[in-house]
């Protein structure tokens, strides 16, 4: 199913990738200043720096050690022998969105271009561009497992694809809905992408490297560690164009995703649920400041992350009821008419503002047409006709 | 319990106060028309036109008839029977508040400043001037009432007042949480304010009545009718400084009310429910399009109606964790650390980017903090320092 990275070669030299597979096993994720030296001197650049002992600014410890011990082209086949590309910068398939890591706020002490990323599974990392992330806790509810279902799946029917982090409650349920339309999903992992984490799902990313990518910035073989989970959460924000927040306690890292989606301009989305439910408070303190837009499922999302004019959604009407096709001055009498006790005409005459002969023949109108009563006592409402 | 209507004397002549009974009684409340006429020229000269036929913009019909047939006086006496004043612009109790009506869109059809109030109850209600409206669907759920009760309740203890309109569903939760609180609240009705619509909530109006107040634009003894629940809307939002709706479906009236309160810049809050929740569709309407402030319960409700720095919500920050409390050079090789299977310290002092030495002393101290373990395969997590 995985592509030979060399099936990009004629953009990509082979010394370039050599070198940005070093620096991927010798970096952490999300390692600024590494990542922003090698965007801006090139990874062939600061691989020859470093293993000449060029220590460029009390970067790293015994690096130029630790390089030469690397041997980057058996890297390469090992991880292909798992199924798993090497996707760098310049690749045919790299997708443009990481480039945006490039500018986002200096003062953050984690970010950048990733070096590179591995990619286990046949979906091409471009095709994530107009696709959405659809994160949240780990300790969900069904009501936020449902609804995240619910919205990768409309995503997915659509054609785009739903991206998530794999982890248990909302990410599964994303995933999981995006496969049961039968469209690929991508995961974006904080360890290896031929590992699994949590190992419980270690089938559901095995489906999804069948029919999607299983994406990770971590080198082949890492474990997961919380540096790693927050690299991770700017992938999940830059790979797609929005991201939606279903459910998400205070101090969540759905929230550290979103946060970086809104600095990256991605549309940043969140879904409300009962105030009373602690897993959308964090989603509410979202929408309160303003900082995240409020979905109420997959037909909002693509409203707001589709081209203009794409997915417009028909505002929520309630039924339509009879009095709205009534004329304005049968509507007018209809208003006048009593809710509980009945009245006589005249009652009704002066409720609705109009003359007795004109009121008397809408009654009748509105009587044929089952919306009024009559009795002794005159004229009441057959329905209620206000809520 | 009610106060005589001639204790404000004193501020309003008694010609005025009955040509407004009059009026009231002829008129139907939210007559944009009457209201404007009588705001402009006074009551008395409305009246005087009006009994000697200049029916002055083609206004009514029969109209002097009909006035001369009124006994205002007795009115007086009889509402004063039933326990029920009067109260018009000029007496000390007037809710300055309503006199925005005069300015709201004219191009409305219904509106103005109300030509009195009829009040059964001892609640001043120049006392509402704070207070917060608290409306939503007659068909709520027992979340949405739970959150109604609840919002009542807390904005009654810090002695602003909840008002609704004592239907069914979140209105009744709103006037019972008030009640609960041992507070006042004020129902404002559509129908007479010595009738009980519903009929099931007599005992509850009664209840209101002798601790707060039951007030309308509708004159006694007369039923409720469309028009007059939706000029009682915009009274629920020109009588308070804030409109929270609990539950609103798709054109449910509380939406009316929230559009009113709009109209005249009081603050619309709106609290959010799940989004597979009929009722909440309406509120989430609200918020989408921006009219509304989401709200998760009444600290928030405080916060955006109080007085500047009144009431600041502190923001849900999840629980302190231990990782707060230690050095940022510490935090670094904890989050170095795996979360899952275990590894030697220089993978750790890789991945937190540190020497050995500095990085095998930090181990020592997280340990020994009981957040990192060690066994033959070297350093893991001692629980999950993610979420």
């Amino acid at each position: 199913m995985s592509r030979r990275p060399t099936g990009s070669a004629p953009r990509v030299g082979l010394d370039d990738r050599l070198a940005r597979v070093a620096l991927s096993r010798l970096a952490e994720p999300g390692d600024l200043r590494m990542n922003t030296l090698v965007t801006d001197l090139g990874p062939v650049a600061v691989h020859e720096h470093l293993t000449s002992q060029h220590d460029l600014h009390g970067l790293l410890d015994d690096v130029g050690q630790r390089l030469e011990a690397l041997d980057p082209e058996r890297e390469l086949v090992q991880a292909e022998e798992r199924g798993i590309r090497f996707v760098v910068p310049g690749d045919p398939e790299w997708p443009a969105g990481l480039d945006d890591l490039r500018s986002a706020d200096p003062l953050h002490d984690r970010g950048g271009v990733p070096i590179g990323l591995w990619v286990r599974g046949p979906l091409r990392l471009d095709e994530l561009a107009g696709g959405v992330a659809v994160v949240g806790s780990r300790s969900s509810t069904t009501y936020g497992e449902s609804v995240a279902r619910d919205i990768a799946a409309r995503v997915s029917l659509t054609g785009l694809t739903a991206v998530s982090g794999a982890a248990f409650g909302i990410d599964q349920a994303a995933h999981r809905g995006a496969l049961a339309s039968g469209a690929p999903t991508a995961a974006v992992l904080a360890c290896g992408a031929d590992r699994s984490y949590p190992a419980a799902h270690s089938t559901l990313l095995d489906h999804i490297a069948t029919v999607g990518a299983v994406v990770s910035e971590t080198a082949p073989g890492l474990p997961p560690t919380r540096i790693r989970f927050l690299s991770r959460n700017r992938l999940i924000a830059a790979l797609t164009c929005g991201t939606v927040v279903v459910e998400a306690a205070a101090r969540s890292g759905a929230l550290n995703t979103a946060n970086w989606a809104g600095r990256l301009h991605r549309v940043v989305m969140g879904v409300p649920g009962p105030v009373t439910s602690a897993p959308s408070q964090g989603v509410h303190q979202l929408l309160r400041s303003g900082a995240a837009a409020l979905v109420t499922g997959g037909a909002d999302v693509l409203e707001l992350v589709g081209a203009s004019g794409e997915h417009l959604v028909e505002e929520p009407r309630g039924p339509v009821r009879s009095r709205d096709r009534l004329s304005r001055r049968d509507q007018q009498v209809l208003d006048g008419v009593p809710v509980a006790r009945a009245a006589p005409v005249d009652s009704v005459a002066r409720a609705a503002g109009l003359g007795l002969l004109e009121v008397q023949s809408a009654l009748s109108r509105l009587h044929r047409a089952g919306l009024v009563e009559h009795g002794e006592e005159g004229w009441r409402l057959a329905a209620l006709a206000h809520d």
